[in-house]
């Protein structure tokens, strides 16, 4: 889930200075507005890793906007007044009433999070907690709340250059306290929990927009401009009609939140370095070796036990054929069974999006080979709209549940997303043309999804960071180089089944 | 929950046979337009407690309506095939297609129940598979999928009346076994498992409907009239716009489910005896012995480390203002706040729902009264439509873990429904407006409200079905004696606390 926040965003101060003028007055309109409607109130939750700018980003909002109309509230340890009541009233007795902005430093979410890091409660308290916080959110959002919750991520080795460089500086010395050492040793830790909480609670309604702390103008802009988008939607939406405040279409397309805004345009698909080496010479031994270690992994006695659901997804021709026939040709034909998907049939229409998929589940023992899968969701249904935002928005969290079910049986899942460049596309596509025997598999489809290819790109950066987890990462390809991407392939299905066994 | 199924509700086999054939035609007639439209699939989940006639009403049903369109499953041991995939794909192999109908005699609570019961799973793993099927059923009910679940239930003292009643012909003798029996002797853990389940997974969208098992006549008719309800409710409403399926104001509208009809016009509130007798003479002492008792209660050291929430919710002058006095009178002042619930205010007006309802929960120690409360949105606001269907709806649920939650920090709920009869509120009225000083208290909204009685009672009903739970059951006091209604609030307050301590 945090792949996109660990790609070195950044953004030259120049360019901050530029942008920043205007974002502020377009934040304090939307702020006058807000108060003039006074239709729903703002909540803005800040979370996420120390040392990734939590604090200085909510001294800034309430540098840009009118903190007169603004309440910021950070929880420490709770009062003796507090204690006193059930766990929530200290969040409910701060919430924004209609025309208000809310700043939470820390949440509902923080301590959960950090009891559960350091151990103190155990894996089925904290789903409970997860469930309570989704609950709690879902009625927040259902009363009409525009929430938005941004989680401040750093990787490991940044947050310690961080840390280090605040001890060095004078000034800011006395921000780094034996706390934030301790907590940086569990870092880990605190991860693996961290995605737990983000995978569970980022709804349609109230995603978790993670965004990376190391750069100060990146992530202020990028909380800057997604804070106004979010606001600008929800003011310029009509207003819904009768009583049944937020349940109509137009309202709940607008409480639909925007994803976040490419501010430095680099993305997780952008930063891949595509040409990769490999020569035959290197591929042809290498892809017997491979070949062999999965062979033998499929009839190991302890594989009898569990199963694999292996996913490609990829660009128009970026090899998902080919790099399928290198696994399967390691595999006994009685064990595995290929899925080539494309737009559901008739009978398949006619039942919820996930069944044809868990038809296809494989018994213990055996590979299941999804050419193209349960992702149709949130890429071609969503940049074609075959399906409606609401559909595809609610489609991550069912997705990451379904993997999650299949993780719990003890079914390894092993996902690719398979990416060429765009020139190299065309190449292929051209190739593909003038070679009558493979003719066939180019089609007009491929010709149109093409020029929408930014909108597919943006497609997949999103499911890769809403459905990347911790028993079904994305492996991203870079597959330029046929040769290269097979290996990797193979080499990574090989690593994944040998850890789980 | 299952407290309008404890009523002896029953249907003259007369009535019955005069009432068949139009719903079977009705519902033949309503299969073949579903089976036309080809939609939504249509899915009846039958849970519920052995001997209840869960059997006999799925082979009513296919009797009743064309076999052919139907597909009934029943699930006992997994089969090796099911052994060897997540837990969920039985189930998934079984939905119906749309335009087809499913009847599942039991199905994915069915097991959880069952092993929670016979504690062969912890209470925090059952909470989880909680969230499973609520999720499960969530994305069931997104996908458009009529999902309808009956269950069926028995009192304790029914169950065994049936079972003897069952072994005594030896028609039906094959049909008691030794594991009914060994389960009747659990019933009480059954019945409280199954309350957690009820509760937890009646959502707005898939709300349990409880059938009392005991007459036939009653429990066929109550399935029949209800599912043919809400297919005609979903077979007549427009269809979703766009591919937004599902998620127009219209469909949102036409996916909440109908209550269960008064089939035999018996509920809750029409079985109580309203006159009950109390003279003065007993009056008086019982009333000091309570106020004593209760005074004693509240000065117990252990109290001071819980508190209460004390909810008067009755029909217009049911008498909940000298209720309260008696209680209050038994209190010292700092210990208790009263407040008397009225429209929400313009502040009040800009936060959730329960916002002002948070604000005033007790410290440790003390009581809070509130005088009508946060049902209101189920009461008030539904009859007079202040707020949307989907609204009162989720509140349910939303009010059931507000009250779950004030249990779980130590606070004890105690909620009063007092009821008074027609004749005597009217009685009551004319005397408030010919008594110069209780003139305030009779108002046009009075008189208003008084029109729509039935509404209201039905609303109440409802109430308490999906409301009055383990951890803060509804107590409905007979009101037209001021005095018996006084006592009788009094005794169970002073009763629950005892418990609690």
């Amino acid at each position: 889930m945090f792949e996109s926040a660990e790609l070195g965003h950044r953004i030259d101060r120049e360019e901050y200075r530029r942008r920043e003028p205007a974002l502020r007055a377009a934040l304090l309109q939307a702020q006058v507005e807000l108060g003039v409607q006074k239709r729903f109130p703002v909540l803005v939750v800040i979370g996420g890793v120390d040392g990734a700018g939590k604090g200085e980003t909510v001294n800034l909002l309430n540098e840009w906007m009118d903190p007169r109309h603004i309440d910021t509230h950070a929880f420490g340890a709770p009062t003796d007044e507090e204690l006193e009541r059930p766990r929530m009233w200290r969040f409910w007795r701060v919430l924004p009433p209609k025309g208000r902005t809310g700043i939470l430093f820390g949440a509902w979410h923080t301590r959960p999070v950090l009891e559960r890091a350091y151990r103190r409660t155990s894996a089925d308290r904290f789903e409970q907690q997860l469930q309570e916080i989704e609950r709690f959110e879902q009625m927040l959002s259902d009363e009409g709340v525009l929430l938005l919750k941004f989680w401040f991520h750093l990787s490991k080795k940044d947050q310690k250059a961080r840390l280090k460089s605040l001890e060095k500086d004078p000034l800011t010395r006395w921000r780094v306290t034996r706390e934030d050492w301790l907590r940086h040793e569990k870092y880990d830790r605190f991860r693996k929990v961290s995605e737990l909480l983000v995978r569970r609670t980022s709804t349609a309604d109230a995603p978790w927009l993670v965004v990376e702390g190391v750069d100060e103008c990146y992530r202020s802009l990028t909380v800057g401009e997604t804070l106004l988008a979010a606001m600008r939607r929800r003011l310029d939406a009509p207003d819904a009609p009768v009583p049944a405040s937020g349940k109509g279409a137009a309202a709940k397309a607008a409480k639909a939140l925007p994803m976040l805004p490419a501010i430095d345009r680099r993305d997780l698909l952008s930063m891949l370095q595509l040409d990769q080496p490999m020569s035959r010479e290197v591929y042809e031994p290498a892809l017997e070796l491979l070949q062999g270690r999965l062979n033998r992994l499929s009839r190991d006695p302890k594989f009898r036990r569990r199963s694999a659901v292996v996913v490609f997804e990829g660009s128009d021709a970026a090899g998902k054929g080919g790099a399928i026939r290198r696994l399967t040709a390691a595999l006994d034909a009685r064990q595995y069974h290929g899925f080539p998907i494309a737009a559901p049939d008739e009978a398949e229409r006619a039942q919820p999006y996930l069944w044809r998929f868990w038809r296809h589940l494989p018994r213990r023992g055996h590979f299941a080979i999804f050419d193209r899968s349960w992702y149709g969701r949130v890429l071609v249904e969503r940049v074609e709209g075959y399906c409606g935002e609401a559909d595809w928005q609610r489609a991550y969290g069912e997705l990451n549940e379904f993997e999650a079910e299949l993780d719990a049986h003890g079914t390894i899942v092993v996902k690719f997303w398979l990416q060429i460049s765009k020139q190299e596309q065309l190449r292929r596509f051209r190739a593909r043309e003038q070679v009558a025997f493979k003719n066939f598999k180019i089609t007009p489809d491929d010709w149109r999804n093409r020029k929408r290819w930014d909108a597919y790109q943006q497609a997949v950066c999103d499911m890769v960071d809403r459905t990347s987890t911790a028993v079904a990462p994305w492996t991203l390809v870079e597959a330029n180089n046929k040769l290269y991407a097979r290996i990797k392939v193979l080499a990574t299905l090989v690593e994944r089944i040998e850890q789980a066994l």
